[in-house]
């Protein structure tokens, strides 16, 4: 089988925010469906992995887009390993046009964690290692982004507080990937997304949150073009830390 | 060409609840885009009516459900148009497992409105009364629920109110119609879902809100299994009503 895979998308109507480009947290959706996609058709998806009782959780993830695709485009996700250590896989993404242009690239981190104890599995010898044939050799790895940052917050400032609702939980119960991508965005002005939109999108999940979790957002302004964001759940644990740069 | 479109669609992982079975908004979503697609091959799409600076309006949609997909489902939306009027038509929906078994069904009302002047247009002459040709006949206009009942509030309760972002808002600037099924939803407590989810779902769509708008939602209960839900904006007009039954 191949090693990078290819996951067709159309920008629906309702999925394109106010000028008219395809909203980040569902691009982030695509993505994690491709990447699901990738590692099912290979032995060792969400299904395959149930009955041996282990499951992916996303740690990190890195989007920086040159173009947002636009309404009622028809694009691609490419998807592929980069390298696997014990307790961590890195896989990265290329987002393409119809005619093959690249709008733009992702980095993504994922562990695999046993469901009952919860604690991370070795890749390395899970499947005899079946997930090391698939890391694609130097030349096929393109991903011309910048890798993972650290997150250092000095005092950030509460800005939102929000309850969490039966629209945010995915099947696990936890409040979904995606929707915290959605409540970090919702923290900026109208204004921010009309002087070209997002130029650069990292995540980093900490902990999980669950139905009722109140969500407290902090901001830190590094720049006029680059904010950070650190949530954390009923005035405790940090869930997650996210930067968004603008262009 | 046909009267009644098929647009297919699969569950994906992150549009299912907790219970594992599809958002009613990622349902609904399904619908319009095959309302859509089915309007734009006609002729009498967005992007066709653009040009001549008409667009569909929804003014309401009932949706009931025999069975809820589940995730990882491939099913599929048939649509048609089961009447016109002057100022409104009437466009049915049927939501099919796989296997081609009825899952539910949908009605929905529809009128164009000139978009200069948001003028309802006449349906009955417009493109030469093109769409009266896609009329089904009666025996394959199988839809087999309710229509749309009429809502009467007396002293509802209001029970939130609620700030609108960033990820509510379309590309017209108005806050998108299925982000206000997701919010009503969202009114209701974890254990509404656990006992066997929603089995009707109506909406009226009476005006528009705006990016920033405050939304009010006021409850009146009908029964132990039935809500009615009244969305204002910025403590004044109606900006929708809604039906909701569970199981």
């Amino acid at each position: 089988m191949e090693r990078i895979d290819a996951y067709p998308f159309y920008v629906e109507p309702f999925h394109v925010d106010f000028t008219g480009r395809i909203f980040l947290g569902v691009l982030g959706n695509h993505l994690l469906n491709a990447a699901g996609n990738h590692s099912q058709k290979r032995g060792w998806g969400i299904g395959a992995l149930n009955e041996t009782k282990h499951t992916w959780v996303l740690s990190r993830l890195s989007i920086e887009m040159m173009e947002m695709p636009r309404q009622y485009e028809h694009c691609e996700v490419r998807t592929w390993v980069e390298s696997v250590m014990k307790l961590f896989t890195n896989r990265n993404f290329a987002i393409l046009s119809a005619e093959g242009k690249p709008l733009g690239y992702a980095r993504s981190v994922w562990a695999m964690i046993d469901m009952e104890t919860r604690k991370p599995c070795d890749l390395l010898t899970l499947y005899d290692g079946d997930i090391l044939r698939y890391i694609v050799p130097e030349e096929e790895n393109v991903c011309p982004i910048e890798g993972h940052g650290r997150f250092r917050f000095r005092e950030p400032k509460l800005i939102r507080t929000i309850d969490t609702y039966y629209s945010d939980v995915d099947i696990n119960g936890h409040i979904n990937s995606i929707k915290y991508i959605e409540h970090i965005l919702d923290l900026f002005p109208r204004h921010r997304f009309e002087q070209g939109g997002i130029r650069r999108f990292e995540i980093a999940y900490k902990s999980e949150s669950y139905l009722g979790d109140r969500l407290s957002f902090y901001e830190q302004v590094i720049s006029d073009k680059e904010t950070d964001i650190e949530v954390r759940k009923n005035e405790g644990d940090v869930v997650c830390q996210a930067k968004v740069c603008f262009k």
